[in-house]
């Protein structure tokens, strides 16, 4: 597969321009599929220190480093933890599910131990510090896998009750999990394919926002995401529909709309 | 350098256990500085764009898509945003300065469209969504233009006076900016080294969540962090002093400890 195939898979449109420049890096990152089916092999020893060596290289705010990533490898706890998160049976057949964690407890546990009050942590800003830290980290971690033939898949649903998923993990106080990451090698008999996005011109602004002309592009994104589920097989809905149909109820939220009050009794200070 | 070099260096020990795996890109992600010196040399045509392909190709929540990002290149706008995210004469001094957003705006138009309310969006819940969605895209983009011999830094100033910088950039309601990012090409005059991270022992937990042992641990990463300053001539201070320092009075966080309150007024249900 050629890089300008690649592209016109992302974008589910041969319409494109060639990237003007192009490695084996940023082909794989084109290629980028999220994996929900996965083969019985185990993990080569070692894969997860690496993958975590890659998460740590990624940046983190003033070098503070508030996350953590949890391994679950018992399948008992797999199979719990995907009860937690919306019961998505590839949560315990990934052989390795990584709970990504937004960490405020161990910077706290070294100013008690110097008896020092950090006055700077019970704000809205440290749970963002944590968030993106973790986001950050653990996207290196997926470039990472997806280069040794592994795939994975972000599990959102981790928030859907914090509060149970930080008593399963015995999580601290100041510490959530930010979301799940399944991770195994793919099942070769449920390939997935690349998922076309918005095309380039409704995410990307130049000096300033600007959605002028938004109508027309985002009419033709639902064009080419309904094709595109029509040719693996699936109800042809555009993105405008799934949009709405997703966020129009609370109830798609699955208990994520107590996340401000779960956070403030996990100690977070949110102010 | 060899692949066990890099990851000693990003360890800052000699004593650690070689990877058992490892490839051209994961020793690129192990390679990884923050570069806060460029050139003058500009961005080659394409760059941009090719960039923003990676960073789409990242997952994003339910394929929602909820974040934005702005190119800024005029000089104008690159000082004033400087001046908004802490005086760092490099936002100005890079030819490309990328503003990351979770943009929850562009859901709403669509839904305005069709008259319909989104009661989902009005949550914390949704300031994740979009500021995840940010991340996992900005890393991307991180790993491709360092593929491309380009360097950049993670500014996360730019949330220091989010209002007025939404003003600058003409940010429509429901959107913020999750973090700025120099790009260019690192000046050679002013190289940068690999900063050593925490010992995975300290980040990296397996099954359940343990402190157990961590007093050790961050007292080897006091001492390596202190010896990395020293070699490169800076005041030698351990980890545990710079994050109680950082963190201890409020006046470090610079203005977000009002990212609440802008928040709301931008738009931001956040219940």
């Amino acid at each position: 597969m050629t890089a300008h195939s690649k592209l016109t898979a992302r974008y589910g449109t041969p319409d494109i321009s060639p990237l003007t420049q192009c490695n084996v890096i940023i082909e794989q990152l084109l290629d980028h599929r999220s994996v929900r089916a996965f083969t019985d092999r185990p993990l080569p020893e070692g894969t997860i220190e690496t993958l975590i060596a890659a998460a740590q290289s990624a940046s983190t705010s003033s070098n503070l480093q508030v996350w953590s990533v949890l391994a679950v490898q018992n399948v008992d706890r797999k199979k719990r933890l995907s009860a937690l998160a919306g019961n998505q049976a590839y949560i315990h057949q990934a052989p390795l599910f990584l709970v990504w964690l937004a960490d405020l407890s161990r910077v706290s546990r070294i100013a008690e131990q110097q008896a020092v009050e950090l006055e700077a942590l019970p704000y809205l800003e440290s749970l963002l510090l944590g968030t993106i830290d973790a986001a950050l980290a653990a996207q290196n971690a997926v470039v990472a896998l997806e280069s040794l033939g592994l795939g994975s898949v972000y599990i959102g649903g981790i928030r859907n009750d914090i509060e149970s998923v930080a008593k399963e993990l015995a999580l601290p106080p100041q510490v959530y999990p930010v979301f799940g990451l399944c991770v195994g090698y793919p099942s070769p008999d449920r390939p997935t394919k690349v998922k076309p996005r918005l095309p380039q011109q409704a995410v990307l602004h130049h000096e300033t926002y600007s959605a002028t002309g938004e109508e027309g592009v985002l009419a033709d994104y639902d064009e080419r995401l309904g094709a595109f589920y029509q040719r693996e097989g699936m109800k042809a809905s555009g993105w405008s529909e799934q949009v709405v149909s997703r966020l129009r109820s609370v109830s798609s939220l699955h208990g994520r709309e107590e996340l401000l009050g779960e956070l403030a009794r996990m100690g977070f200070g949110l102010r």
